[in-house]
């Protein structure tokens, strides 16, 4: 994603602690306050701008919604998304992926969703994928038992890497579409870069994945 | 596959019992005495007319080859290039997968090829995939601990079928392409649908997946 310098976002993100969480580490294992319910936390990692979490907040307001995001100065739209249609079931924390150890605990998250993770195609940069082994072992000290990955990219290489990688941690693989928006996976809702890249007539890949109990 | 009814091929197996092999069921746990060594011995179940099992065969001398194919009226053309190019480590099974297990013992096979399997798309039919869960069950009682299904097809149903197939069998899935003609996978053999399919430009995917000791 390209990062624009825009100096007045993180101004902006801290004067909207409500929205973009101040302090995260303060509401590790207890989530649920900070929505004033108990209903389950999806997280997606990697938000940018935010589309895909506000359209499910719309779609779905049984379900609580966290986007996480590196970049102050893309989050911001993701906040002004939030502030204009007034959603009360999605926040951001404007935090980096390696770290949400330091925000939940095991159980806080009942599924996280990845999102056209940056690819970094070259093998001495695997490490850096979010579905390399030790982001996923991240997710599962903050998922619930049995918790679920769901995980959209156009990136082939990226797609291939990620299935053998969720396989050889253990995860259990329940679906797979190697071309989303011609299979009859119902009630999909697009990203940013979902958009971009189905205009350009990628295919988009969807899966799956499943921690077991060990 | 389309089957042309050719009332000579039956005549032509039999009189070649020693390529394709004469009551299978007596070698059972013994099949190195008839290769006379003691290489691995590689299946592809399905066979067709046989240009992949013969042209590995050529490609792979320390590997024994057995070709499973349940019509007459294809194996004999499969039979045709094994007698035309004299080859030793290749042998033909004229018998149905689903009795695989007749023919095998534990330990007998060190890899399974499935090869542009039929696709039976219809849910109903899943039962009849060669990598339906009681098939993926046949080869485990016939492989080696940590033997391998090697697979590519260009059906992509059939494909997202059986990845989260070998998944919930409890295999590893350890390598996936989505377009194997445009990877760097070295040393392809080409199938007789493959030739056909890659020809009208559909896409050909592949994976190799792993038994794990239980
Ligand atoms: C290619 S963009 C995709 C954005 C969005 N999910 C979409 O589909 O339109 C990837 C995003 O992930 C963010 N990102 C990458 N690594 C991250 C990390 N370690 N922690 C938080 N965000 C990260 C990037 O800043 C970028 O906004
Ligand atoms: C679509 S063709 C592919 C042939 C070849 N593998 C190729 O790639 O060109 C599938 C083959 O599998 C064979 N076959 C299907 N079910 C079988 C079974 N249960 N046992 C043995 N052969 C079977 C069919 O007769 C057919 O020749």
């Amino acid at each position: 994603m390209r990062v624009r310098n825009k100096p007045w976002a993180k101004d902006k993100i801290e004067q909207n602690p409500q929205y973009v969480v101040a302090n995260p580490e303060d509401h590790r294992g207890k989530w649920s306050e900070i929505f004033g319910n108990d209903n389950p936390i999806h997280i997606e990692v990697g938000t940018g701008k935010g589309r895909f979490v506000t359209e499910m907040a719309k779609a779905n307001p049984d379900v609580n919604y966290l986007g996480i995001e590196l970049f102050e100065s893309v989050i911001v739209t993701a906040l002004d998304r939030i502030i204009e249609e007034e959603l009360t079931n999605v926040k951001l924390l404007n935090v980096n992926a390696k770290d949400l150890k330091e925000y939940f605990t095991k159980g806080d998250v009942d599924r996280v969703y990845l999102n056209f993770s940056d690819p970094w195609p070259k093998t001495r940069h695997a490490k850096r994928r979010l579905t390399y082994k030790s982001f996923l072992k991240i997710y599962e000290d903050i998922l619930v038992d049995g918790g679920e990955i769901h995980f959209k990219t156009d990136n082939q290489g990226l797609f291939e890497y990620s299935l053998t990688s969720f396989s050889e941690y253990g995860l259990l693989l329940t679906y797979v579409s190697l071309d989303l928006h011609k299979s009859d996976y119902e009630g999909n809702i697009m990203t940013e870069y979902e958009e971009k890249f189905s205009a350009k007539g990628q295919r988009i890949y969807r899966s799956e994945a499943r921690y077991q109990n060990k």
